[in-house]
C-alpha cells in the first residue's frame, strides 16, 4: 500500500479516511485533525496559558506532546493518587516526558492532601471511577486557576467521545446530552474546558505516541472494573469495521443537528463552598467533606 | 424455568421483559403489549374500520391473525408484486389465510396495473426495495380511501423500528427522525398510519405465529439484496445481547425526549396528480409516470 499523499510505502492506513499514510504524512496528518479541531471549536491560541490533564495514558501524554511540537504554551498537571505502584508508575512516566522535553509540570498528591484514593474508595459507596473522577475535576479546576490558566485541556479522543455519546442517545440521557461537547465555556469558579483529540481515533493517537516514541502508562487503573464505556466501543468498533468513518459523522452530526436543538434547562443554582470556595450546590463542596472539613 | 406467571413450565424467556412465560400465559403478554401500542397512541377502536398491509410474512400475517382475534374490523390488502413464484407463493398463503379465518381481503395486481416489478426495475434505476416501497404506498393509501378505511395498519416491529432509528441516529437524518412514529395523522389524500407491533421484537412475533400454526412466507424477495436494515439490527441484537431492554428503550426514549424536539419543518407543498388525484410533489405522480399515463 502507498502513502496517498508522497506515494512512499505506507505505514498507516485509515479506513474512515479512505487513505493511507507513510509515517511522515500521518504525522501531517495528524497535525492537521488536531489543528482542525482546535480552529473548529476556538478552543485556544498561542497566547493561552494551557493546563493539560495528564494521567501518564497514551491520549494525555500524546496530547501533551502534540501541544508542544505545535509551540503552545502548556503546563501539565498531574493528580497522584495515591494508588500504590499504579500511581509511582503513571507518576515515573509523567516526570520522565517532563525532564526529556523540559516540560513544566504541576503534581498535586492526593495523599498530602488527606484523600488518597484507596482509603476514599473504602469510606464511601460509589463507583469508584466516579468519585476519582470528581476529585480530579476539582484539583484540574482549582490549581487551574490558581495558576492563572486560560483553559483546561484533556486526553478525550473520538472514541471516548463517540462511545460517551452512544451511551447517552441509547438511553435519550438529555442532560448528559447537553453537556456534551468538545469545549465547554468557564463559568464561575470552573475553567473553560477543551477536547482537542476529539477528531482522532485511539488507533490513531497510538500511531502517534509509537512514531514519536512516547513513554507511556499501558496498565489499567487496579479500582476500574473495566473502563464504564468499553462495551459501547466495542459496538461502535463493529459498527465502525462495517462503515467506516460512523463514528466522525455520528459525533459531528451530533454536534451540527441535535445539540442546537437542547436548549439548556435552568441548571440548580450553584453556590460557593465555604471552606475553599468551589462551586457546589451544597454549603460545602465533595473534595472538602471528603476531607472531613465539613 | 418455570412461567413467571402460573408457575407451569415455561416455553419463552424475554430477557429484555426479565420474564418467562408458558404459551398461554405468553399469548396473553403479547395481546397485551398489543393492547398497551393501540391505547397509548390512539392507533383505532372497535369503530375503525382499519385496512392490513399484508405482504404473506412473518409480521403482517400475525398482525392480521391477532387484529382479528381482538375482534376488531380489519380488512387485508395484498398487493401483488408480480415478481413470479416468488408473489405467487405470497400469494397462495395470504388467499389461504383468508379462508382459514373467513376473514376479508383485498388484492391489487401490478400486472394488470401495467406495472409489474420486475418491469419497473428494468425500466428504471432507482434501489428496487425504494421503488417497490412507493408502489405499494401509492396502493394502500388509494385503496385504503376508495374503500372508506380509517386507518392502515402495518406489521412493523421493534427490530424494524429501532434499526431504522439507529440508522436515523448515527447520521443524524432529521428529517426522517421526525417522521418516525408508531402513528403518523391521515393529511390529505394519505391514510392514518399505525404500526401496532411496535413493541414487540421479532422473536416474540415469532413465537406467536408458531403458538397460533400460522403459515407464512419465509423466503425473501428476490429483488432485495439483504434487507435495507440488517446490519444494524445486528448491532442493536448484539447491544440487546449485553444490555437487555435497550432496544424498547431506545425507541420509547426517543418518542418521550428527542421527538417532542424535532420542529416539522414547513414541507414542500403537495399538489395532486392531474391523472388519479394522488398528492404529489410533481404534476403527475410517481405511479402515473411509471404507467406512462403523464
Amino acid at each position: 500500500m502507498k502513502c496517498i499523499r508522497c506515494k512512499k510505502e505506507a505505514e498507516v492506513e485509515l479506513k474512515s479516511h479512505n487513505a493511507a499514510f507513510c509515517r511522515d504524512c500521518f504525522l501531517l496528518f495528524f497535525y492537521n485533525q488536531l489543528n482542525k479541531a482546535v480552529k473548529q471549536f476556538k478552543m485556544f491560541d498561542k497566547e493561552d496559558k494551557i493546563l493539560i490533564a495528564v494521567s501518564g495514558g497514551k491520549d494525555s501524554m500524546s496530547l501533551w506532546s502534540a501541544l508542544l511540537e505545535l509551540g503552545y504554551n502548556t503546563t501539565a498537571l498531574f493528580v497522584d493518587l495515591g494508588i500504590g505502584g499504579f500511581s509511582e508508575l503513571a507518576r515515573s512516566k509523567v516526570e520522565a516526558f517532563s525532564d526529556r522535553f523540559d516540560a513544566p509540570l504541576r503534581v498535586v498528591e492526593l495523599k498530602k492532601e488527606g484523600i488518597p484514593i484507596p482509603e476514599v474508595v473504602k469510606k464511601i459507596k460509589r463507583p469508584a471511577c466516579a468519585v476519582c473522577g470528581r476529585i480530579k475535576r476539582y484539583y484540574f479546576n482549582t490549581e487551574g486557576l490558581k495558576g492563572g490558566f486560560d483553559v483546561l485541556a484533556t486526553g478525550h479522543n473520538l472514541d471516548d467521545e463517540t462511545s460517551r455519546l452512544f451511551s447517552n442517545v441509547l438511553h435519550w440521557k438529555m442532560e448528559y446530552l447537553e453537556d456534551q461537547s468538545p469545549v465547554l465555556p468557564s463559568e464561575e469558579g470552573l475553567l473553560k474546558k477543551v477536547k482537542p483529540f476529539f477528531r482522532l481515533t485511539e488507533f490513531e493517537i497510538a500511531a502517534y505516541a509509537f512514531f514519536k516514541n512516547i513513554d507511556y502508562l499501558t496498565s489499567g487503573c487496579p479500582f476500574s472494573k473495566g473502563a464504564t464505556f468499553s462495551t459501547y466501543k466495542r459496538h461502535l468498533n463493529r459498527i465502525e469495521y462495517d462503515s467506516p468513518a460512523t463514528k466522525i459523522d455520528f459525533y459531528q452530526g451530533f454536534l451540527k443537528n441535535l445539540r442546537p436543538l437542547l436548549n439548556k434547562k435552568n441548571k440548580e443554582e450553584l453556590t460557593r463552598c465555604r471552606v475553599c470556595g468551589y462551586p457546589t450546590f451544597g454549603e460545602v463542596c465533595f473534595v472538602c467533606r471528603l476531607k472531613g472539613l465539613a
